[in-house]
């Protein structure tokens, strides 16, 4: 076999070369990873990478990077004629929007790490793409360096998925796994995740869902060859839960925490695709409740491939960049082949569910008052809605009395109707905590 | 968007015709899903995929599948002109070598999911792919539907693999959970895993680990961009694992599990590659403890991505043949569109280390004669071989007295001429029995 640096190897080869789009945390580990290894990624591609421009803001402010490479005009870095391919780590909609469609109209392949606008108008850059012959990759916009959305691209096309459930923010998983690890309230542990560098300085994007809604919407599309926008995705962030619905998890072996779903509903007919974010209790015995800190996994379950999990580091500059780097070795791959990967596929078209119609399970506290009769009222007003209930049991006496239901699947239409219909009535002391739950068997 | 079944859609387009090679539980699983979902496929692919042919041995034994199809002459339906794509899943070196190759060489991409003739033979069959522009997929020859060639080969192209250790036969995981969780010894944990059906009747392939072996030499090539075949693997299986051994395990919070470990060795100027197949303790805190029953997960480490772990059903008819239509969508795009996917990596052709040279920690349990002066002769006969203890402790006392060590990371080759050294001392009752510890952080 003949090595990379013997005279007609791959480093002789003319080399693709590579714009970079922003050069915070990912993009300042992507340019070094492309500087460190790069006769390892041309034996790899089969011809050599160049770094050859680094669209920045503020030039001064990057000292690790070569000083010639630096620009503050990303538009013209993705308009020269001599780019192949340009790799977005910007985030945002624009500029970033811009420069990528321009960067796939002139046919450079671009790979992003940018779930808001692969979210927001994923279709638009996919037409872009399709229509230029270039590559559109984007890995790193999902649960960091986990290899994801090839598999469900890609491994998982000859089967049906039927659902996709993740661990997808590791903001929110390190907020959940304190509390559940030391008792600690929201707000208790939101602070200890800021003080660590886990959650940021404005944290609203991770704890009240919006992050892991973009991925849930990439996620959906690719699962269910269906375009999905962040606007589809059913949202509630963790800035609700409580220490009380930690401990009620925990007194049903069950743990806490924020899940991306993305299902199969409707019927095998007129099949539809229900997106949500929102805290459930999954039991302790799922393999996403082992799941803690800042860690992310996505459990995956297909007709033919059964349950699937893929867990790894969702976050950080080097697992995101070597998600980065996977995507940029495969469009240079195909660059040099002359050929394309797998673009959009979007022919199912289904429609979305209403969150109303989303069939799940609940777990229902309410403060109630300690008098006979009432259990009789509740579970009537349950009975009333068609929510079924599987267990009920009363913590506390007097006026610390808690009634804490499990029901049967149900729709949310149906459990809301009745938690509205309860809330006005005498013997119900505070308005319930409701929590959805998640990966039981059964129905 | 046009749909699949309108005019002029994908299925209106000339269809890929597909020879299936075998028609067992895996075989019979694809030509099912080829038909019932024969319109999804077109739509991923872009060309309707048709099964034109299958064969078998006896005919007569497969009325679930159209018996226009059978055919007992493989070698002439691989050669057939009209046909595109060849899949095979008879397993074994012969017939399967020389019906691959010839379909090959007429330029007809392959989807394998025969570990055993990918682990001996692989560059010959990749050489004839590469020289014909056809594809070689095989997914499925290693941990069934889990996602994780392509992963490796196309998602962490950018990144550099610094170890993968898994979990990759059912069989053996299922009788060594048996093992933990009734205390068990093996005898009897393989007759429930024969009886339940979760092994063969002659377990061999499975218990000596020969199965394990072939898919770690996949597994290791790549990862390491080298070749490596079967005979490369060092190689113990699980029938010398006792119940105490597991008890063991168990006092120091750690579960015995077959592990298959692919590592980078050497120096960093002097770069090997480590390939191993053994019974080892890892701790009940590593993810790849809690990877119960018959499932098989693997744990990989990159320099830039971090820990990863793929989890999933690593056996039978269903979930293998995802993993084979996925190969199949793959290859039957790339038809489509005129391109290849990526092919072998070889690159590096890093050198095996021998098994004398790894380097790992060890369990080590003696039964010796309980008197003043052993721990010393001990604890010096493994100081003489330069391999240092971490801890050390004495269960039982008189006749039933154990000395259980647990070394520092040390080269195999000391350890083994420690256990030597020690065989011919009066004061050790019976041979040692010896157990990797892998997993630990630390040295």
């Amino acid at each position: 076999m003949s090595r990379a640096n013997e005279p007609g190897g791959v480093l002789d080869r003319p080399p693709l070369k590579v714009a970079l789009l922003g050069c915070g945390v990912v993009g300042s580990a992507v340019a070094r990873l492309l500087i460190e290894q790069h006769d390892d990624l041309a034996a790899r591609v089969g011809a050599p990478l160049e770094l050859a421009g680094i669209a920045v803001r503020r030039p001064n402010r990057h000292p690790d990077v070569p000083a010639e490479l630096l620009t503050t005009d990303a538009q013209a870095l993705v308009e020269r004629a001599d780019i192949d391919l340009v790799i977005e780590v910007i985030g945002g909609i624009e500029p970033a929007r811009t420069l990528l469609l321009s960067a796939l109209k002139a046919g450079k392949s671009v790979v992003s790490a940018n779930k808001a606008l692969l979210a927001e108008d994923g279709s638009t850059l996919h037409a872009a793409a399709s229509a230029n012959g270039a590559d559109l990759y984007y890995e790193a916009s999902v649960a960091g360096a986990i290899p994801l959305l090839r598999p469900l691209r890609e491994s998982l096309a000859g089967d049906r998925i039927n659902r996709v459930m993740g661990i997808v923010n590791g903001t929110t998983n390190f907020i959940l796994s304190q509390m559940t690890a030391t008792g600690a309230g929201f707000s208790e542990a939101l602070a200890e995740a800021t003080a660590l560098g886990y959650a940021e300085a404005d944290p609203t994007a991770d704890v009240d869902g919006y992050d892991a809604a973009a991925k849930a919407a990439i996620l959906a599309g690719l699962a269910f060859h269906t375009p999905v926008t962040a606007a589809d995705v059913y949202r509630e962030g963790i800035s609700e839960v409580t220490a009380a619905d930690v401990a009620s998890a925990a007194a049903m072996n069950c743990t806490v925490k924020l899940l991306a779903i993305c299902e199969r509903a409707g019927t095998e007919a007129a099949p539809t695709v229900s997106v949500r974010v929102h805290p459930a209790m999954i039991p302790n015995s799922h393999p996403l409740a082992g799941v803690g800190d800042a860690y992310n996994a996505v459990f995956v379950e297909a007709a033919a491939a059964g349950s699937l999990m893929f867990y790894g580091r969702g976050a950080g500059g080097e697992p995101t960049a070597s998600a980065v780097l996977g995507d940029l070795v495969a469009v240079a791959r195909n660059r040099v082949s002359g050929s394309r990967g797998a673009g959009e596929s979007a022919y199912a078209d289904l429609p979305i569910t209403p969150i109303g119609d989303v069939i799940t399970r609940y777990h229902v506290a309410l403060d109630v008052a300690d008098r006979p009769g009432v259990l009789a009222a509740v579970a009537g007003a349950f009975a009333e809605n068609g929510v079924s209930i599987q267990t009920v049991r009363q913590e506390g006496r007097g006026a610390d009395a808690t009634l804490v239901l499990v029901t049967h699947a149900a729709p949310d239409s149906a459990l809301a109707a009745t938690v509205e219909s309860l809330s006005g009535r005498d013997f119900i002391r505070r308005a319930g905590s409701v929590m959805r739950v998640e990966g039981l068997t059964g129905e």
